[in-house]
């Protein structure tokens, strides 16, 4: 059973996708309530920088040192260099991810800096980012720097 | 003598301070023209993640894989793991730093990522970010995620 903040970074997938977007999306959890929810915003914004949890980190606004040293981040795909630097400069302690089986950020490196990951393989996700990957390849190689 | 690129940058810091900001500043270039110039937002924008890499590439748009390829990214300030993490995604082979005296981000990492960095200790960076960390340290600690 999908757990409820993975089905809340589920639904903003969802959300990127209906606005033609890509489909992956990110909460920030705080003492178990969802501060901040955002989705890969490429293809909206025409944004090289927004994707999922870094459109979600940008929506928690400024929060506090001791805020982030307490949060989980939720993203529905493993957390690529970008996104992953940015959880290391707030130093949050664990990201909980969707999947890795389509793309796969730094991950052991994370581990080496002390972040816990948890990571689910959960099939919606997969599912998710397999149908899109195949439906717009040129734009998904964008979004992770690839020719 | 600084060399126009990093005067460049060292420009948008000082832009950024004069909007009450953060004074740190980039520029990104590509076949020795700038495409891109920023500087760090956090106070003027109310941004988590518009550090003054973050929002050169921002205001760069969405380029291609192979001209991010054989850019430069200018900072006045050592790269920020979040900052850094960006230069990987795109695969940027080279980083000009003005200082890292007054921060130092994960320089070792990415030269094991095989990205080249160029420090350059200038005099006017150094004296930038030391004259802000003195008059606002508490702002300079949340853009650095520390408490």
């Amino acid at each position: 059973m999908t757990d409820k903040f993975m089905q809340a970074a589920i639904e903003e997938a969802r959300r990127g996708l209906a606005e033609g977007g890509i489909p992956i999306g990110s909460v920030l959890v705080i003492d178990g309530r969802i501060v901040a929810r955002g989705h890969n915003r490429r293809v909206q914004n025409g944004s090289a920088i927004l994707h999922a949890e870094m459109d979600c980190l940008e929506n928690a606004g400024r929060l506090k040192a001791s805020d982030y040293q307490r949060a989980v981040m939720y993203s529905t795909l493993s957390c690529c260099d970008m996104c992953s630097g940015a959880a290391l400069l707030y130093k949050i302690p664990k990201i909980v991810i969707g999947e890795n089986q389509t793309f796969q950020g730094p991950e052991d490196y994370m581990r080496s800096r002390g972040v816990k990951l948890e990571i689910q393989e959960n099939a919606e996700c997969i599912e998710l980012m397999r149908a899109f990957i195949a439906a717009q390849p040129a734009l998904w190689d964008e979004d992770i720097g690839e020719d």
